[in-house]
């Protein structure tokens, strides 16, 4: 593939700790404010939500991105221009269906989870990172791409590595068109 | 002054907008938990207390800087080369009394209210950024240095900039030793 497109200014570029210690201390805090781990992610989804709604405008007005054409494209410009400059790292990108709809984004190394060892035995359903889930979906309908976005493996619950599933949803134009 | 030190490696670096909007998302969270202002930023300095005694950590590990020998040289160090590192700003400083001890970092861009409009009616007393106030006194203390961290003025609130006050206090063994 093509070098990814540079971001036009470096000036917005901060030290990624301050904001991985601060992503802990949010995660802390809705632990304390809601019992089942299945609330915590919800929340952490729906704040993720939030942010990828207006985050989308800070990635096309600072990365010189096109317009993608595919689903493929898509995927691959969430892991190598997106992740890169939201959190510094690249994921590797799997096409996991014939459809060509479902995409996984793997991470080596999660930065997220820098200085967390491992989740309490009390908490082992909670999806840590679910944030970057809401994020991503959030950011995909702002350009028109209904998404599901799910945590398919994480490293923090003993898998080799930490994967993210985007599966995209046909469009209701999409189906129309085929029905006709 | 000297230019200050550089970051060893730049591969920690992020974009800031997702920290900035999660940081908000972060805030709202804690005004839907409590009811009252001061609570909020009580929690907030709290985060940032917890945050700091790790951060220092990663701050000596990536920065070059050497051993302050005075109040003035740490309050020019966390407005150069920690506010530059985390948050990609640099505060003027000031120092504020005869005895030296007390400082003000002051920014006329806080990037951490980039999405912030203005406070709500019912929230005119939140200390929108407190995390940082903690963030710097819990550093501070893991250099064995106590301090006081308070906002001082905030644009959020209607003043010209925002104004972070340090007051380092007198340790116990200078008072013992000044007593002999």
């Amino acid at each position: 593939m093509s070098r990814p497109p540079g971001r036009k200014q470096d000036s917005h570029k901060i030290s990624r700790e301050l904001f991985v210690l601060t992503y802990g201390a949010l995660v802390a805090q809705l632990c304390k404010d809601y019992e089942k781990d299945e609330d915590v992610n919800s929340c952490l989804d729906k704040m993720g939500y939030g942010i990828g709604i207006r985050l989308i405008d800070d990635f096309l007005a600072h990365s010189d991105v096109k317009r993608c054409r595919s689903y493929s494209e898509t995927a691959d410009m969430i892991a190598q221009v997106a992740f890169k400059m939201y959190l510094g790292v690249t994921p590797s990108v799997n096409c996991s269906s014939a459809a060509g709809n479902e995409f996984s984004l793997i991470l080596d190394k999660n930065p997220l989870v820098d200085f967390v060892e491992e989740l309490p035995v009390e908490r082992a359903s909670l999806c840590y990172c679910n944030l970057l889930c809401g994020v991503i979906r959030g950011a995909l309908e702002m350009v028109h791409l209904a998404a599901e976005v799910t945590f398919l493996q994480d490293r923090l619950k003993g898998d080799a590595v930490t994967e993210i599933g985007i599966t995209f949803l046909r469009r209701a134009e999409d189906k129309k068109a085929k029905k006709k």
